[in-house]
């Protein structure tokens, strides 16, 4: 009985145990599908500067003054994409896009980022879910936040808001993959 | 009988999980120490576009071609920040100088990192260990990789090498932290 008693203790132990590394894997592992609710609304996930893993930056002149978009991916999207070419189901894209400050430094004239004015995220779906939802389509979810408002998306039909900017990148699966070096080599 | 062997059985699997999460947690927590020697020599973090977090980019503009700059921080490293407005003994940077590319995007004139040129890496040291090595001082370990011999450590004075570039930075413990949000906030 004493045996039986430890056993069942410690066999309890180890399935706590497994169930927390199952859930970290889920929550690691592309868990876009974490984010979205059942008619296809998707949230910003949070903490995703901590968590999640910088593909790359892109620095864009303007005479309105410069932006840098900065695109982070949930974790072990890139590892994915190496091995097998293409964004895993779930993967979570964010690309921030920031205001820049700039200044003469030991380096050069360097710009940097300064506050985030707005947020896209897109959601891998390669399954074809949400068909009814005019943010849905071409593979991915699509969702835009401004920082007047973090937490509320505000686009409404990705074909008109996102699709032409991506254009370019259709072949890339709509990612501008050329500016992520770490989707080629670690 | 049986229930002893199967008790010692899951006993060892418990142990083996057990160190598996302390290793981990040992490499996701400012685990800078693994990456050094006991003379002080410093290895470039393996895996780090993968694991480590961005803090963010300078883009600096140079006649001879543009540069990147990315850096990365080992895992947790801008939440002690934000806690406690420090880093962390054993957190490590790193910096990759990257080479750039240019073209008419469909944001604008855009530039965007290709290939590395070096890394230098920086291993927070909060008690002073190694004083009699000259890539040790002012609080951190300070290192160089180039991409002729990306993991030959080539740095051999830090005073003269690193210190004179990070000068206007002192006051922030020798980081360039204005460009890096995500020490302010999430």
């Amino acid at each position: 009985m004493k045996y039986a008693r430890i056993t069942i203790a410690i066999a309890a132990l180890v399935v706590v145990i497994g169930l927390e590394n199952t859930r970290a894997q889920d929550e690691s592992s592309f868990g876009g599908f974490n984010l979205v609710d059942q008619n296809g609304n998707i949230r910003k996930p949070k903490d995703y500067r901590d968590r999640y893993q910088m593909l790359g930056a892109y620095t864009v002149t303007d005479p309105k003054g410069d932006q840098m978009h900065f695109t982070y991916a949930s974790p072990g999207a890139a590892e994915y994409y190496r091995q097998n070419k293409n964004f895993a189901d779930g993967t979570v894209l964010v690309k921030e896009i920031l205001r820049t400050d700039h200044a003469k430094m030991t380096s050069g004239n360097a710009e940097w980022a300064t506050d985030t004015e707005a947020w896209f995220v897109m959601v891998k779906d390669a399954r074809g879910r949400y068909s009814s939802n005019a943010l849905w389509g071409d593979g991915w979810g699509w969702a835009l936040f401004k920082s007047d408002a973090p937490d509320k998306q505000v686009a409404t039909d990705y074909k008109k808001e996102c699709r032409s900017c991506h254009q370019p990148a259709k072949a890339d699966d709509w990612v501008y993959v050329k500016g992520y070096p770490v989707l080629q080599s670690k």
